[in-house]
């Protein structure tokens, strides 16, 4: 433990903008932060109107976001008095994935280079580019073939959001940037390397958290899959393999301390401990005061499930997860990550595209009027049962060419009982992800939720209880993410000797919990076993119930369509 | 043939509004016309807000939209002139239906009376009144176990929407006005009998159309079903079976003249013939020209799909039609029913609940804003798929306890987009009704449109086209059910000889000819399929997809969460 008053700084690489909080590390209370809003694209994204699959990031608002960001926290910190940078334990990282940058052989994002500033191909593949969906059903077509089983960590298929999958599409894509890029560095690699000033491919550090869980990289095969899974799937992999680091860190590491130009630009002392970067949702768990037996549901646009589960006791390769990683999350734990592809994206999209004028009008958000009319219904009222799979499904189906669907709309169906529809479908979605834990030998005993619509939405809150039939915390932090980030900056600067001890001292929840409604719980089972048969109609290939095929072709006509 | 200038009156009681029209008979051009909104309840219709299955009209509204709709045409043809009330030949009435009135002894609407005034059951039971589903259940039920197959003339189920459903439901809803009524009358024989002060309910005229396509009327089994089946329904059904007449008429021929009351408030003469009277679409097909071979679509809110078939050709009893008649439509010919219980509905409820505000600001009809959209869109390129069931499906599941259904929904997918699919999924269902007319030996070779859909949505007659695979045709008139109206008021009133030689003078097609589009055609096809799959997966019980209880459970979750 610190003797004297400390700091630690987290910031957070979000899906729209980054943020940058100054925590007191003897109580996690925060005493300054900032936003930097990326400016490129839409909201930050990067999209092609005639491509919805397709996300990307210009990997300078990264940069611009770090300098903005900190600079300001840092600015905020030192007016309120009691902060200086010397007190600064450490720094830490933590950032949206997979999401991989195409490199030069300097480590310099290709980007960057004015040769390829404005091509889709050598941006940042933000996670939700979902471009790659025949190379990630080949790698696990060749991963199936492969005598060792390289995807049982990972649920067993191949992401589309994932690294190689991304990496493998470039090359289809656009080839003269798949050529140019020495290496592809995850986001919360590259942060902390260019931080450090040690970008070098060959010497840069990359962290467990992205490797083992985007990357197939597991001690178990002493690293990344062997040369032969490779060759299979395209020899012209095999040099990025060869560049890909041997070892890995965990965040309670350091990286490397903060190097001049950037400590200067951000006014802090270079040398500050900058820790191995991590995924949000992996250290927002740990902000979270996650422990095994907890359940932490980072709910924004899409969620992250995150548990953990001691390496020492028994863990069986569950199905449908995206990843089972040891020390990705805390070290001397399983990390285990599950996910559903979008939550507060559906919400969003559902306001944007579909909500009349009626409830816009007020000067109040829309999704507080709507949700002001969907909290008056109560659960079966609107016999309407929805499919949460607008963005396709991660966990447990893990298959991004699934899409949404409501079922018992009437001449009366109102917007209000939509959205609720789309709540409850969320719901559904998290209680199979619970399910799945429980089938495999991992209690959920705990359920802490955070994130924006954890904390904006007692609605949504109240339908999770009512659903999965546990009581639903929340955290107290309201940047969970960031203060994970800022836990593990702390840890990694030596200021706590083990990730738990600073959890004990930094973390907690919120008084209010939402309790299961006895009432509502019953009803909620039934129209969940509705909901599972919907699930595996359309989303098991090969089940007794033949309608998978029908939103693969749709897929197939629509785009079709849109090449014509 | 006349010889003389001479004009026919069509008076048309629509869903909303009652209309009047005064036609040259020489060529059928309208010369006068005049509408009346129906001034109770919602646009007319009396509603349930806890109830979506109820639909009630005021018969008050009837009588007056009569003689202010009448007496108004009458006064623009006099102020027009070449109009006198001495060169009307006739007046036809056509009505919604199934649409039973509950009487007295007298045939005064029981609505009508002080102690009923505002009792919902006393009032008229429109079309679209769901509330008797488990009564027709019933009805279908004990029809199976009759030795006489008396559902195999209206596709062997009983609707919700029929005579006797509503009737058996009314002693459960309300056993007082079931008592009180002496009979029941439909909309379609009421007007007649009111004008023509007729309604004695021993000697008013019943015509063959709602009694044949509603009340189970057929000359095989000499008039209504036999004791034995109503004691077995319900033995207080028997005093009701004994008061129907045991004669019925087609609309070729006079119901009485005009009483001298009514015609003194509308301005015309005393003794008119009035045609007996028949449902809206099937004066409307007549008005559109139809004859065997040709499908006359009547698109509203709902569809009337009406076919012809000379009663000297075999013919099998079509299963899922609504009603297979002898003379309903036409003298010496079954008429052929089938119909989609919502199409415009549908429409209407995606404009007034989920557009945004983006496509309502302009001042213009949203419709044509979001339609404008839609049009831009390709076959398939939205990716969506949806069934056209929010109103339940006459034809050919004859079964209202079935929902809307959309499948497909990205996070992009847009209102137009939506609005489109629904176009799409209104013609899927038209195309399973003349795919059911064509496998039973009835060859769709002509379709001819009519309605306000037909007459005002473009995109909508493009993508019937492309997805049937047939040129469709838009009846000249507007107002084709009117104009049917007064065709059956000139025929009754002696100034044709047979209903085809009105027709010859007074009805014709459209120039514009909507042709079906070799590229969209074959991605129909596809889409078609899928649509297919799930329209039998949810809506046929024991079939191999076994998905059909999920809207039921759907209905009964709701219908439970309601009465809380």
């Amino acid at each position: 433990m610190s003797k004297s008053k400390q700091f630690s700084i987290g910031v957070d690489y979000g899906t729209n903008s980054v943020r940058a909080i100054i925590v007191d590390i003897t109580d996690g209370s925060e005493i300054a932060s900032a936003v930097y809003h990326y400016p490129s694209g839409d909201a930050g994204v990067i999209i092609d109107p005639k491509d919805p699959l397709l996300a990307r990031q210009n990997p300078a608002d990264y940069i611009d976001g770090f300098y903005h960001s900190v600079s300001q926290a840092v600015k905020k910190a030192k007016k309120a008095g009691g902060f200086k940078p010397e007190l600064v334990a450490g720094i830490g990282i933590d950032t949206t994935g997979s999401t991989p940058i195409p490199v030069d052989r300097n480590g310099t994002p290709l980007a960057l280079l004015k040769e390829f500033q404005n091509v889709p191909a050598a941006q940042a593949w933000l996670w939700k580019d979902h471009t790659s969906f025949a190379e990630a059903a080949k790698i696990t077509e060749i991963a199936q073939q492969s005598d060792i089983k390289y995807l049982d960590k990972c649920g067993g298929r191949y992401s589309s959001e994932w690294y190689w999958s991304k990496i493998l599409h470039c090359k289809k894509e656009n080839p003269k940037v798949f050529r140019a890029a020495y290496t592809w560095v995850e986001l919360a690699d590259f942060v902390p390397a260019f931080l450090t000033g040690n970008t070098d491919p060959h010497s840069l550090v990359r962290g467990i958290c992205a490797a083992g869980h985007k990357a197939i990289y597991h001690e178990q095969w002493g690293g990344l899959p062997n040369e032969k899974f490779f060759k299979a799937l395209d020899p012209d992999l095999l040099p990025l393999r060869e560049r890909f680091t041997r070892e890995t860190k965990t965040s309670d590491q350091s990286a490397g301390g903060l190097c001049n130009s950037v400590a200067a630009k951000v006014g802090l002392l270079p040398g500050t401990p900058v820790a191995v970067g991590a995924f949000d949702c992996h250290m927002g768990a740990v902000g979270a005061g996650i422990k095994p037996g907890t359940l932490v549901k980072i709910i924004g646009t899409s969620t992250c499930d995150i548990m953990i589960h001691p390496l020492d006791q028994s863990l069986a390769d569950i199905p449908g997860l995206c990843g089972i990683v040891p020390g990705s999350v805390m070290p001397g734990m399983y990390g285990l990550e599950a996910g559903q592809s979008a939550v507060g994206d559906i919400f969003n999209w559902f306001v944007k595209n579909l909500v009349p004028a009626k409830f816009t009008d007020r000067g109040v958000d829309v999704h507080v009027n709507i949700e002001r009319e969907a909290a008056k219904l109560l659960p079966g009222e609107s016999g309407l049962l929805a499919l949460d799979w607008n963005n396709g499904n991660r966990t447990v189906l893990v298959d991004q060419l699934l899409t949404g669907q409501i079922v018992g709309m009437t001449l009366h169906t109102s917007a209000p009982e939509m959205y609720r529809a789309l709540i409850e479908a969320t719901a559904f979605g998290a209680l199979t992800i619970i399910k799945r834990f429980e089938e495999y030998g991992v209690p959920v005993e705990e359920v802490i939720n955070c994130g924006g619509i954890a904390e904006k939405s007692p609605l949504t809150m109240q339908i999770y209880a009512d659903v999965c039939n546990k009581p639903m915390k929340i955290s107290r932090s309201p940047q969970t993410c960031a203060l994970g980030a800022a836990i593990f900056g702390a840890v990694a600067g030596g200021a706590f000797k083990t990730v738990q001890a600073a959890q004990k001292k930094m973390t907690g929840t919120k008084p209010t919990i939402y309790k299961p409604n006895k009432k509502a719980v019953p009803v909620y089972a039934k129209l969940y076993a509705l909901y599972r048969e919907l699930h595996d109609s359309f989303g098991i290939a090969n089940h007794q119930q033949p309608l998978y095929h029908v939103m693969k072709e749709l897929i197939v006509l629509r785009d079709a369509a849109r090449r014509n």
